[in-house]
Parts: structure tokens; C-alpha cells; sequence
């Protein structure tokens, strides 16, 4: 098996943040719940997420989302870590982040320590 | 066939606007035109945007728009007006549509007069 570092992690810079990419990537509820969590959890990773869905679907939401520049992935050892682009999206698109996470409240349950590696 | 009006319009209220089923909805192009058309000819009947795709999709694409309260529609005798619901929606989710308009600058042509009936 190739070692994680082999494929480079794609993240689009913020002036190429596309809106309409983003805000399909948020109308799934396990990739808002992805980011409910990652807001309130900065820094979890990949494997910390096993909560109702495999590792392999959870692998393709956290690509979607980071592909769509909603959050930042690096690798720690064997880990990979994720991280909200809150402060480049609060930047490119005011309000948007804020309004998603105030509407997720009561819609999507955040992923609890518990459920955490 | 049955007249237009033996089946209500159903429109959601202000208040049970759903930020992403409304995402969901802009995420497709062709809505999207039809948007950012209404947000500059306010009151275009239905049939007035012809160009590119066949009545029923379009009817579709209304009826998405429509039912996630994006725009309100009603009869006019044979014609269906549609308007842009932006007071409600800057009201219940402020910024968003005007960060949609911005956006969508450069992205999609909005439908011109020429294309209206």
C-alpha cells in the first residue's frame, strides 16, 4: 500500500473558492455534520470520525470537502488531520460559514468526544 | 388537461426556509440563470425564458426554486409570474442571496430580453 504522502493533498487557494462548489458540498448532512464538529474541534482526525458511516465513505465526504476548499487536511505520521478554513471563508464569502453553522443547530448532532479516537 | 389553477401553488413560509435545501437549490445552473434573470426583471412569466432547455425541465426547475422558497410564482390567467422572494430571503438569511448574485457574476448569463416572450 502506498504511504499517504505519495499523493500530495489538493487544496484550491482561496481566490479560486467557488461558492456554488462549496454550498453543494454542505447540502449533505454527513459532511455538515463534518463541519459542526471540525468547528467546534479544530485539528480532529479522519479516524476520530466513526460515527454511522464506513472509512471509506467518510474518506470521499472529507475529499469532497476539502477538494471545495471548506477545510484544510494534513498529514501527521499516520494521521491526517483537518482543520475549518473558518477565517478564509469568513473572508472570501462574509457570513456564509456563520449562517451554515447557526441553521445546522438542531438539524445535524456533532460528533461527541465519544465518538472520537 | 386540468386547468393551471385546480392545483395550488405551494410556496413554504418565511419561517420554515430551509438554508440547505435553498444551497441545494442554486447549486444547478440553470436555476441559478433563472435567479439571477429574476433578480433583474422581476415578474417574467414562465414561458418567458425559452432559451437552452425544453418547457418541462424548466417547469421543474421553477418548481425546485419554488418549493425551496427561493422565488414565489402565481397565475395570471394562462401565465405563471414568478418573482424573486429577496425580502424574505435577505431577512431569514442575510447576505446569502447577495453573495449568490455576486457570485454568479462571470458564471451564468442571465436570460435576456430577447429570450423572453
Amino acid at each position: 500500500m502506498a504511504s499517504r504522502t505519495a499523493s500530495p493533498l489538493i487544496h484550491p487557494d482561496m481566490d479560486d473558492l467557488d461558492l456554488f462548489k462549496i454550498m453543494g458540498a454542505l447540502t449533505d448532512e454527513t459532511r455538515l455534520t463534518i463541519v459542526v464538529t471540525l468547528a467546534a474541534s479544530p485539528g480532529l482526525a479522519c479516524n476520530g470520525f466513526t460515527r454511522d458511516v464506513t472509512p471509506s465513505v467518510l474518506t470521499r465526504h472529507f475529499r469532497v470537502l476539502r477538494e471545495a476548499g471548506v477545510i484544510r487536511q494534513h498529514d501527521e505520521g499516520t494521521r491526517r488531520i483537518n482543520t475549518l478554513r473558518k477565517e478564509e471563508l469568513d473572508q472570501r464569502f462574509p457570513g456564509l460559514l456563520d449562517l451554515v453553522l447557526k441553521e445546522s443547530v438542531g438539524r445535524v448532532t456533532p460528533y461527541t468526544n465519544a465518538d472520537c479516537a
